[in-house]
């Protein structure tokens, strides 16, 4: 057993109370064992003893949804009409990935996720197998999913759907439990409903939670009531997706009966405001789903559309774009977004052991470099987090008890050479 | 005279014609000389060569309204309905400020911008000699103003006035032209009319702009009709302010018929969409008001209502709220925002020889480190910065052809000591 104490830190714990605490955290191989003012031993009885000073810690952040991969496509056609870029965009280009180009982005974007301070991330993509791969390596946590489109003929629907059963049925659970897995069916405009129940069926036979887009532009859901006379949630519940524990990313346009039957099943919403404002989607009634009991998370989408992956930003976009658009100064408070940046994150992913900092959760944390003007003066600390922060202040992060990054320094990946990989893999890839 | 190139750079210029440039820049003394592929001399005959592998050169960013000094109140009451926010927490606080407070406040908000790459900023506040000072040490450049609120009985109104005039006039110029004044009625519901009218005077006899805050918040229009019978525009109009150059801040709530007016008398509007996001003021029509030809900077506000100076942010704001709430995702393109931070920013407070990466132009440039994973791949460099990028990116800067900041390393400010000093005045403060 190997037991560390950070002294003389500020921890905000994330949790329901809004909890700071000005002292020290113990953790014990992967779990948290004491937080609070006093050290509970002399500090010659732990194996490592870590100066806190000038540093903020909390929870590491949880994006709860994305696509890794697309950091190939960054930068590739913005400020395009959204069906130009999808089609002759990120379409053409996507279908030319291969399992290195997916293994290799994927790497990038784990590298600019560990840099920027999230712990925990879902991934819904193609070659799977890399992912996990990538996942495995780097130290972090991947909730992890094959995405399926459904718009083809049988057979291949057929050995899409038998792929993702056998990845989710493979990696759940592997990397000491770091990767855990969903079933997903892509959306519901991109999947006949006979082969959603398919998936549906599948989830249910490897109890695992369902992930799928729903309800993004006003115009997936005029054509989902055109085509099948239901809107999106009402499609999904019919066709039994809810009867799994379900997490939808987006949700944007929503009425308040959908609003209620997504609290009713406790269907979790990732909120994507950095997507949803680049790609023109709309702007997500998240304080309606939040009144209503749904648990709002947060999510980049790839960074084709958002187009990086700082979670700092996201936590920001949520607190500071329903206040502009309601016109209400106290909607989503710092407070809010910092939780669905974390705590309310890890729930959304069946994570309930990680999120917040407290005794008996998993050593999934961050430091932040608090020594630096916008962190001053040292008023109100979650304030500064939500609306002062950037990716690029995390100074280290722990996952399940380990060190992933130390001053800035990924100790777990090749940050050069990914990077090298990275542009060799893009520069092929136009090129084909 | 000296002379730089530096070499093996990216330059995007912020042109009009949003050239990039792969290659070197010379600057002589204050100057840019050169731009361009090839370096026009042997390498020998230049006083200092920098390599520029690995960065980006771009514009100095330019903050086009703010108030340096509230830093001290960065998230002192935050998430609070608006009224409450300024009556029981900012003007409480605001009225106990001394020269002393100012001066740090302002210290610590010019070192904040300097590490997020801002070159040239506007101020409006009290205590402006202060500012003044700060600014001449700091190295980089500052637009100030003696924000004046003239609720208050004719002799104090005749000391404010006589102050404002004072300071415009001492300071015009000076820090070899690094700072330049401009005349501020804090806005038309804080200054009664005859008041304002005596600040055109003073703005024509000292041929200086006028700055002022305008048509923020719907209240204060409303108020306005009711008072004056007349909205903002017409009242500013009507009282000869658009006689002077003008620029005014925030312009959210906004009719058509304003919208012309201001593109008439080439009224310059500096739009903040942090600050009127978090105080719910509302959103700005910035696509009427470029289509209408008017000149749209950015401007963070201060640090009490954004929470930070990082003018990165602000261009993302800017590049993805309009394009969120209007529905189209061509709105505000990346290159837009790009040149809203910088080369509008410049001509918007009357520095029309920087804000742009050409010769000719002072050397007023920042470098970003792009050997980091959210600026990969190489694609469009411009959209990385928009959407990619935030202040901590900022490596070096240089104003006026003098070095503010090499890698992160503040030259001309005592880092260290100005945190210090920050935190003992705000305690002092909250203790009186």
């Amino acid at each position: 057993m190997s037991t560390t104490i950070i002294v003389n830190g500020i921890f905000v714990t994330a949790n329901e109370a809004d909890t700071i605490v000005h002292g020290c955290m113990v953790f014990e191989d992967d779990q948290i064992t004491y937080i609070g003012e006093k050290a509970p031993l002399p500090l010659e009885q732990y194996d490592h003893v870590i100066d806190g000073s000038r540093k903020l810690y909390m929870p590491g952040l949880v994006n709860t949804h994305g696509h890794a991969a697309m950091s190939l496509l960054r930068g590739y056609g913005d400020d395009l009409a959204l069906q130009i870029w999808l089609e002759e965009k990120m379409w053409p280009m996507e279908a030319k990935f291969t399992s290195e180009d997916v293994y290799w982005g994927t790497s990038l974007s784990v590298l600019e996720m560990i840099k920027s301070g999230t712990t925990s991330f879902v991934d819904m993509y193609d070659h799977m197998d890399q992912v996990a791969d990538v996942v495995r390596q780097s130290g972090i946590r991947g909730s992890l999913t094959r995405g399926v489109i459904g718009l083809c003929p049988a057979d291949i629907q057929e050995h899409k759907l038998q792929e993702a059963i056998r990845f989710a049925r493979d990696w759940n659970g592997e990397a000491d439990g770091r990767i855990t897995t969903m079933i997903a069916p892509h959306a519901p405009y991109t999947c006949p409903p006979d082969y959603i129940e398919r998936f549906v069926q599948a989830a249910h036979d490897l109890d695992l939670p369902i992930h799928t887009h729903m309800s993004e532009t006003a115009r997936e859901v005029q054509a989902n009531v055109e085509q099948y006379g239901a809107r999106p949630v009402e499609h999904l519940e019919k066709l039994g997706v809810f009867t799994r524990p379900t997490l939808v990313a987006h949700g944007v346009h929503l009425t308040d009966e959908e609003i209620a039957t997504l609290a009713r099943y406790d269907v979790r919403v990732s909120h994507n405001p950095g997507s949803n404002l680049k790609l023109a989607s709309g702007i997500a009634r998240v304080v309606d789903l939040m009144k209503a009991g749904v648990k709002v998370s947060l999510g980049t989408d790839s960074s084709a559309s958002n187009n990086n992956l700082d979670m700092f930003e996201e936590m920001r976009l949520a607190a500071l774009i329903h206040k502009g658009v309601s016109g209400d100064p106290v909607a989503v408070p710092a407070r809010t977004a910092l939780r669905m940046g974390t705590a309310i994150g890890a729930e959304s992913i069946w994570l309930p052991h990680t999120g917040v900092l407290e005794a008996g959760r998993k050593a999934d944390f961050i430091a932040i470099n608090i020594d630096q003007p916008h962190f001053f003066p040292r008023t109100d600390m979650i304030s500064h987090i939500v609306y002062s922060a950037a990716g690029q202040d995390v100074s280290d992060m722990c996952v399940n008890g380990r060190w992933v990054m130390k001053e800035r320094s990924v100790l777990t990946l090749d940050e050069e050479r990914i990077q090298h990989e990275f542009s060799r893999r893009f520069e092929a890839l136009v090129a084909r």
